[in-house]
């Protein structure tokens, strides 16, 4: 943890608390050091570093010579919202699998958006069955594209992203894949899933800061979508030809973002890449999981479902629990973690995802543990 | 400048260039270490961050009670277009005042989401006649929106907002300024310019680093637009909203951006406010000016139009000169200057605006005098 000087208050000196959230998520010292420096947004040497970002993400997924991506300004929803509303022609149909508030929001955006919308949804708990998708795509031959989440950060589910697209690909759509929270901690090749359009962000799981979102695409589907946008700050095609052609963005990139992004990919890479990042976020989960058993807490899902990216945690059964003075209480011991998002059941999320490890888990074991002392909440084990 | 160590490259350390164009901009070194800190989105000590910024914002202008101020993400073109599609019923129809590449950028958007628009355009080096603007809006009482944008970038001249203003007032219209390159540097009075929505950036003349819009508005105005938001990402009401709510982004904010922006109000405050920050602009401009006349090259624009902010001169008359030359050597002497945007004549631009004095505008005109050495080109004086 960095200790520094807060030019506003005074203090001498802190220690930033630990996030145990979705993302934006604890980074490395030397990720934030990258900011250091002012670049012009259209010399030499930062067009070099975006050149390098970009290939950095096709590589990740085994995209090499069939891939390209494209960085787009604003948080991941904006990522999302750029793909959706750039991607889809006007009498373009879309199916999406829901099962959790981030497929939802999709449907909300293509609803402003006017693209005719087809939800399939699951309860929040379940993964949405296959074979609803090959019967829905049989069933109606208008269906353009298909889209799904990989992680739902809602419960932290993991949805078989590679069955969906060996269906998709049957049938020949076009399918995206919003990867925000997965991207760089769980394997994906692009090839094998059949994926068109995958999207995640700078501040998940490659360990960056927030400022962008990043969006890998299939070139030949990509390069028909000319003049489908429904914006002109997120459009995707224009975004991707203004990078083709100067290497530049359209519009003011976010420089420092993408510096601390460039070194997160590199200590990415010096990590193992995403396998080891993977087993050392798996590390992370399989600690909190059986220590907050120990605890005498539940997981919302069944292990066979749940990813290593966030799980979710029933309230206790007691009277004295109160979720603002767990985060309260574990805030003041320096560790954060994260609200739910259940439409359906009372539950607070743990992420195990940054740059945190056993040592981190362990101690927010014990701040969890004496906060819930303090709380006069002894749990059934 | 910053000396530090490139992780990528292994360099020891160097110099950033100094950045002469029109933003993102040099930034003094605490500005960017005020981002070595990874705070929780939603936790409160950010919470608080967003809230000061967001007052002294608001401030800037004299804006106290009656207006509001709004953070979006992307760059600033996302905050013109979140403005321009959110604030503009159905039925609604705009006034353009152009004169330069910002306001036929305004244009596209407005056509991207079908919004009627009537552009009022003026020759890149004239400022638009309020008289003209005085008849359109008696001509056309469908008009609802008046749009301009303060300063030019294309070209650097400044247009008289506050004289567009009382004329908008006077026909009960609403009134849009795009400060981006302005906001910061010229005073400027919310309430005496009849200010709906104004719309900046980060990295401007604040002295940020990139990463999201700001928006200042007329709250009594911005309450009546509630439902016009024509896509997810940029409704400015929804975002307005939020932050009025709980203090919260709706999506991810950019933590760091925002970190850097908050050092940079302060640091804004403790030079003098706008107006000291103004004069050293023009310090700058003044002696850019005089330099580059003395070396041989002419402006585009009068004297009297132009602002400190930027100033377009005209490619010299030589046989030998050659824009990308220029550029390349004074990039080698650690300056980056800015191509040129006029539709009808061949300039180069030179900022006066970032964490730069006149030491820095000594260094640059001497690399500027050495480099045309180089290039064998001798101006007639």
């Amino acid at each position: 943890m960095f200790l520094g000087l807060d030019v506003i208050t005074g203090q001498s000196s802190w220690k930033d608390k630990a996030l145990f959230t979705p993302g934006p998520l604890t980074t490395s010292r030397t990720t934030k050091q990258a900011m250091l420096r002012d670049l012009g947004s259209r010399d030499g040497e930062f067009i070099e570093i975006i050149k390098d970002v970009r290939k950095r993400l096709v590589d990740l997924g085994g995209g090499y010579k069939d891939y390209t991506s494209i960085l787009m300004q604003g948080s991941g929803t904006f990522g999302i919202e750029a793909v959706l509303s750039s991607v889809i022609a006007q009498d373009g149909k879309l199916l999406i699998l829901i099962n959790g508030a981030y497929g939802e929001r999709m449907l909300k955006i293509t609803g402003i958006h006017r693209i005719e919308t087809v939800p399939l949804r699951t309860a929040e708990d379940e993964v949405p069955d296959p074979t609803l998708l090959k019967e829905a795509l049989e069933a109606d031959p208008q269906i353009t594209h298909v889209a799904v989440v990989h992680c739902e950060t809602t419960t932290g589910i993991i949805n078989p992203i590679e069955e969906y697209g060996k269906i998709v690909k049957q049938f020949n759509r076009i399918y995206i894949v919003d990867a925000m929270s997965s991207f760089g901690a769980y394997p994906v090749d692009f090839q094998e899933c059949n994926i068109d359009y995958l999207i995640s962000s700078s501040n998940k799981c490659i360990e960056g800061v927030p400022g962008f979102s990043v969006i890998v695409a299939k070139t030949e589907i990509l390069k028909q979508t000319k003049g489908f946008a429904r914006t002109l700050s997120l459009d995707l095609y224009a975004q991707w030809e203004g990078l083709e052609k100067d290497g530049q963005f359209r519009f003011t990139p976010p420089i420092h973002s993408i510096l601390a992004f460039r070194q997160a990919l590199v200590e990415l890479e010096r990590e193992g890449g995403v396998k080891a990042r993977g087993e050392r976020y798996r590390g992370n989960y399989d600690l909190t999981l059986t220590a907050m058993q120990k605890l005498g807490f539940k997981a919302y899902l069944s292990a066979e479902k749940q990813g290593y990216i966030i799980t979710s945690f029933y309230y206790p059964d007691h009277p004295n629990f109160n979720f603002q003075k767990l985060y309260e209480g574990l805030s003041a011991k320096g560790h954060l973690i994260y609200p739910g998002k259940l439409s359906h059941a009372d539950c607070f999320r743990i992420g195990h995802v940054g740059r945190l490890g056993l040592s981190d888990i362990k101690a927010l074991i014990s701040s969890i543990s004496s906060t819930l002392n303090e709380m006069d909440v002894e749990l059934k084990k």
